[in-house]
C-alpha cells in the first residue's frame, strides 16, 4: 500500500511538471471536455427527437476523433471527415440505387461492391503521397459500407446518410467552435517556436552557454580537452541523451518529421496573429530549419573529433586557441542572432550579420597557413624521394620558384636562414610530441578506458619486432596532430555553411514579410544615469 | 478529355507500378476487402436477430480501424480497442448505477463525469510515454461517452456495453483471422529487411556499386575530384533527392523514426519464421542500426568535403589514391559483409571482420605520416619565433632530440641531406600548387558557379591593396591542401567507429541466437567443370 501510495505521488508529480512545463496541455485537455460536455447535452435535450438521437454515436464518434491539439489538425481531420462521408455517401447511395435492378442478385451485389470498394480505397491510400488523407480514406470505407449494410437492412438508404451527415456536422461544428474561439492553440505557432529553438540549441551545442559553465560547447570543449570516459553508447547509437552538447544538435536534426507534420497543418490554419497574410510561406521555415540542419551536421562532426579515438595534444590546441574561440563565438553568435530574428520576425537589414564571423575565420585560417607546421610530424618524410608527377614540369618550377621566394623575403621582416630555421623548428617538434605524450599518456595506455580499441590495436600484437611499436606510435602521433587541422577545418566548412543559412532565411524573411529590424538606438546619447537605471532595471 | 485521359493514364501506371515494386501491398488491400466483405455478410446473415445488427456498425467501425498492414500493428491496435472498451464500459456501468442514486441531478451528474473524463483522460494522452496507446484513450473516451449518452435514453447501459463489447470482438476476431490467416505481414520481417538494407545505402555512399560506374561514392567521387557544378539546394536543406550518394546514406540516417515505429509493432508479433524465439530482440535491431547511423555521419562529412567550397588540388589527392581507395573498398566491404550476416542471421564467426580496413587505414596514416608535407604549405611558416610554451623543456629536448634523431637515421635507407632536402621539396610545392590552380581554374573563378561564396568574398574587395590577394589566394591554397587531411582523417574515424558497429552486431547475434556461420567451401578443390557450371547457373 505504501509502495502504492508512493507510485501515485510519482505520477502525480509527473502530470503536475506536465502542466507546469506547457500550460497548454491543460487547456486543451479542458477543452475537449468542454467539447464532449456539450455534445452530451446537445443529445440529451434533443431527446423527443428520437430518430436524431439514435444516431447519436457519429456525433460523439466526430468529435473525439476530429478535436486535435493544434487548429490545423482539426480542420485537416475535419475536412478529411467531411469529404470522405459525402463521397462515400454518394457512391453508396449509387450504388443501392443499381442494385436494386439486381434482383434476387442485389445481396451478392452489395457484397461484392464492398469488396472492391474495400480492394480500391485501401491500396490507394498505401501511396506515399497520400499519407496526409490517410484518415479520409479510412471514413469513406465506414461510410460506404455502414450506409450499404444499414441501409440493405432498413431499406432507408437515404435517410440513414443524411441523418449520418447532419450528426457528423453537429460535431464537427462543436468541435470547431470550441477549439478555435477558447484559447486557439495554432501549429504554425509551434513551427515558428521550434525552428527558433533550433538555432538555440545548435548554437549552444557550438559554444555552450555565456552564463552556465556547466553546458560547454564544441569549441571549448576541444580547446579544453574535454574527454569522455567512456562514450555514453546512447551517442553511439544516436539516441536521445542528457549530454547538452549533443542533445543540442541532436533535437535540430531529429526535428525533421515534427517540422514536417507541423507543416501539414499548418497550411490549414486561416490567417491569424503575427501571421496574418493568405498562403503564409510556412513551407520556408521548414526550409530554413534544413538549412540549420546542414549546420548542425558540421556541429555533429566537430563534436565527433571530441568523441574520436585520435586527440591532438593539448598544447597545439592552446596555438590555436584564441582564433578557434574567436570563430566559435562569432558563429554561435550568428546563430543566436538569426534564432531572435526568427522568432522576432525581423528581417536582416543591411548588415552584413556574417562579417565578423568570416574574418575569424580567415584569421584562423591565416595562423594555420603560418603555423601548419604543427599540424603534421616531420619525422617520416621521405623528402629524398621526388614523385614522378612533378618531373615534366620541371623547367616552370625553376622560374616561378625564383621569383615566388623572392617576392616573399622581400615582404617579411626578418630574412630567415632556412637552414637554422629547419633545425630549430624540427627539435621543437620533438619536444611537442614529448610533452603531449607525458600530458596525454601513453596512446595506448589510454585506450582501454574507451570503448573502441582499435587506433591502438596492434600495439598489443604479440610476436612484432620491438621496433615497430615505436613506429605505429610515431604514427599515432602524426594521426594526433592532424586531427586538430581536422578540427579546424570542420570548424572553417562550419562558417561556409552558414551562407547558406542565411540566404534561405532572407527568403524566408521577404517571402513571409517579416518587419524591418528597428535603428539602432543612438546607446551613446543617453548620459550616465540612464544607463544605470537600464542597469537596475535588468 | 484528352488531357483528362492521359492523366487516367499517368495515375494507373503509378498504380501498376506501386503493385509491382511491392506486391504485399496488393494482398493487403484484397485482405482488407475480404474482411468488410466477410463482416458485411456475417451482418447480412444475421438479419433475424435485429438487435445486434443493429450495433452493426461497431463491428464495421471495428474491421476498417484495426486492420493493419502488419500483424504487429493490428494486434497493438486491436489490444488498445479491447482494453479501451472493457475499461471504459466498466467505468461507465459504475458511474451510471452511482448517478441513479442522484435522482433529479442524475443529468448533471452525468454530464459532469463526461467532462471530468475527457479532462483527464486526454491529459494523459498527451504525455510522450503514452504515445503509443494514443489510440487506446480515444477508444475509452467514445466507448464511455457512447454508454453514457445512449443508455440514459434507453435506460440499458448493461445491453448497451455487452452488445457494442460482443460486435468488436466480432470485428476483431474477423480481422485477425483474415490478417492473420491470409499471407500474413510481419513488421518484424520489415525490420529486419529495413536494417540490411541500410547497411548496402551506406556501403552505397562510401564506395559506389562496383558494377555501375554512374554510382560512384564518396571516395572515388573524391579522388576523380567530383564537382557538383551548383550543389542541389535539396542537399542544403536535408531533403530527399535523387542523388544516389547522397539517398544512400541519408535513407539509413533518416529511418530512425520508421525503425522504432516498425519496432513498436514488432514486439506485438509471436514467434514465426525465422524469428522463433519468445520475447525476439528487436531492440538490437533498433541498437545495430543506431550503430551504422553514427558510421553514416562519418560519411556524411566525408561527402562534405565533396560539397566543401575548398577543395585539395587533384594532384595531391592522386598521391593517396591507392590507399584511400583501399579504405574505403575494405570499409564498405566491412559494410556489405555485415548487411548480409544481419540479412541472412549469420554469427561473425572467428572471423576479424575488421583487420583488413585496420590494415589499409593503417596504411593510409603511414602514408599521411610520410607525405604530411603535401598537406601543409610551407611557404608562410613563421619559423624564426619560437613560441613561448617550449623554451621551459629546452633541456630535455637536446637530450631526447639527438637521440631519436639518430635512431631514426639508422632506420632510413637513404641519409638525407636536410638542406637540399628542404630546397627541393619547397619548390615541388610551389609546382604543385601552380599545376593545381592551372587544373581546377583560379579559385576566385571557380566560385561564382556555387551557392555559397564566402572563402573568396574578400578577393573581390574594393580598394585593397594589389599585395592581399595574393597572399588571399595563398591562404587558400593552404586551406586547400589541409582539406585533404581533413577526408583522410574522416575516413579514418570512419573507420574507428566500425567498431561500434561490429560490437552492436555480435550483441544482437548472441541476443537472436543467429546460427553459425557455414564452414568456407573447399573452392580450390572442386574441378574446372564445377565453376563453369556454377557460372552457367547464375
Amino acid at each position: 500500500s505504501a509502495e502504492l501510495w508512493r507510485n501515485f505521488q510519482e505520477f502525480a508529480a509527473k502530470a503536475v511538471q506536465m502542466g507546469a512545463s506547457d500550460p497548454r496541455k491543460i487547456v486543451f485537455s479542458a477543452k475537449m471536455g468542454l467539447a464532449l460536455m456539450l455534445i452530451s447535452l446537445l443529445i440529451f435535450l434533443r431527446d423527443p427527437i428520437q430518430d436524431l438521437s439514435r444516431y447519436s454515436v457519429w456525433a460523439i464518434l466526430t468529435v473525439v476523433v476530429v478535436f486535435e491539439f493544434s487548429i490545423g489538425a482539426t480542420l485537416s481531420k475535419g475536412f478529411n471527415r467531411g469529404l470522405g462521408t459525402l463521397s462515400a455517401g454518394g457512391l453508396a447511395l449509387g450504388m443501392a440505387e443499381l442494385s436494386e435492378f439486381a434482383g434476387d442478385w442485389e445481396e451478392l451485389i452489395l457484397v461484392i461492391s464492398i469488396f472492391t470498394t474495400g480492394f480500391i480505397v485501401t491500396y490507394l491510400k498505401l501511396h506515399p503521397t497520400m499519407k496526409p488523407y490517410e484518415y479520409g480514406f479510412r471514413v469513406f470505407l465506414l461510410t460506404y459500407c455502414f450506409i450499404m449494410v444499414s441501409g440493405y437492412r432498413t431499406r432507408e438508404f437515404i435517410h440513414t446518410a443524411v441523418t449520418r451527415f447532419l450528426l457528423i456536422a453537429l460535431g464537427a461544428g462543436v468541435c470547431l467552435v470550441v477549439n478555435i474561439c477558447i484559447y486557439p492553440i495554432w501549429a504554425g505557432e509551434d513551427l515558428h517556436n521550434l525552428v527558433a529553438k533550433n538555432f538555440v540549441g545548435v548554437a549552444t551545442s557550438l559554444e555552450g552557454w555565456f552564463l552556465d559553465h556547466n553546458h560547454i560547447g564544441c569549441v571549448n570543449g576541444y580547446l579544453n580537452c574535454v574527454e569522455y570516459v567512456k562514450i555514453p553508447s546512447k551517442i553511439l547509437t544516436y539516441q536521445a541523451s542528457d549530454d547538452p552538447l549533443y542533445e543540442g544538435y541532436r533535437s535540430a536534426v531529429e526535428s525533421k518529421s515534427q517540422e514536417e507534420s507541423l507543416e501539414g497543418f499548418a497550411i490549414w490554419e486561416p490567417p491569424h496573429g503575427p501571421y496574418k497574410m493568405l498562403r503564409y510561406p510556412w513551407k520556408n521555415y521548414v526550409k530554413v530549419s534544413g538549412a540549420l540542419r546542414h549546420c548542425a551536421f558540421a556541429v555533429m562532426a566537430l563534436h565527433g573529433c571530441i568523441l574520436s579515438e585520435i586527440q591532438a595534444p593539448a598544447e597545439r590546441r592552446q596555438v590555436f586557441k584564441q582564433e578557434l574561440q574567436r570563430v566559435g563565438f562569432e558563429g554561435a553568435r550568428v546563430l543566436r542572432e538569426l534564432g531572435n530574428k526568427v522568432k522576432n520576425m525581423e528581417k536582416l537589414g543591411h548588415v552584413d550579420i556574417l562579417f565578423k564571423v568570416h574574418e575569424a575565420a580567415e584569421e584562423l585560417q591565416t595562423k594555420i597557413d603560418k603555423k601548419s607546421y604543427l599540424l603534421v610530424n616531420s619525422e617520416s618524410w621521405e623528402i629524398g624521394n621526388r614523385p614522378k608527377v612533378l618531373i615534366d614540369t620541371q623547367d616552370l618550377m625553376n622560374m616561378e620558384d625564383n621569383n615566388r621566394v623572392l617576392e616573399h623575403k622581400s615582404r617579411s621582416e626578418a630574412v630567415l636562414d632556412f637552414r637554422t630555421a629547419l633545425k630549430s623548428w624540427d627539435s621543437k617538434d620533438h619536444i611537442m610530441d614529448i610533452k603531449s605524450t607525458m600530458a596525454t599518456g601513453v596512446p595506448s595506455d589510454k585506450m582501454p578506458s574507451k570503448q573502441t580499441s582499435w587506433p591502438a590495436r596492434s600495439s598489443f600484437d604479440a610476436g612484432v619486432p620491438a621496433a615497430v611499436p615505436e613506429e605505429e606510435s610515431r604514427t599515432y602521433e602524426s594521426a594526433s596532430a592532424l586531427s586538430l587541422a581536422t578540427f579546424a577545418s570542420l570548424l572553417i566548412e562550419f562558417v561556409a555553411r552558414l551562407q547558406n543559412l542565411v540566404d534561405s532565411f532572407e527568403e524566408l524573411s521577404e517571402k513571409a514579410n517579416f518587419k524591418e529590424p528597428e535603428p539602432l538606438e543612438p546607446s551613446e546619447v543617453c548620459g550616465f544615469w540612464t544607463r544605470v537605471r537600464k542597469f537596475l532595471c535588468c
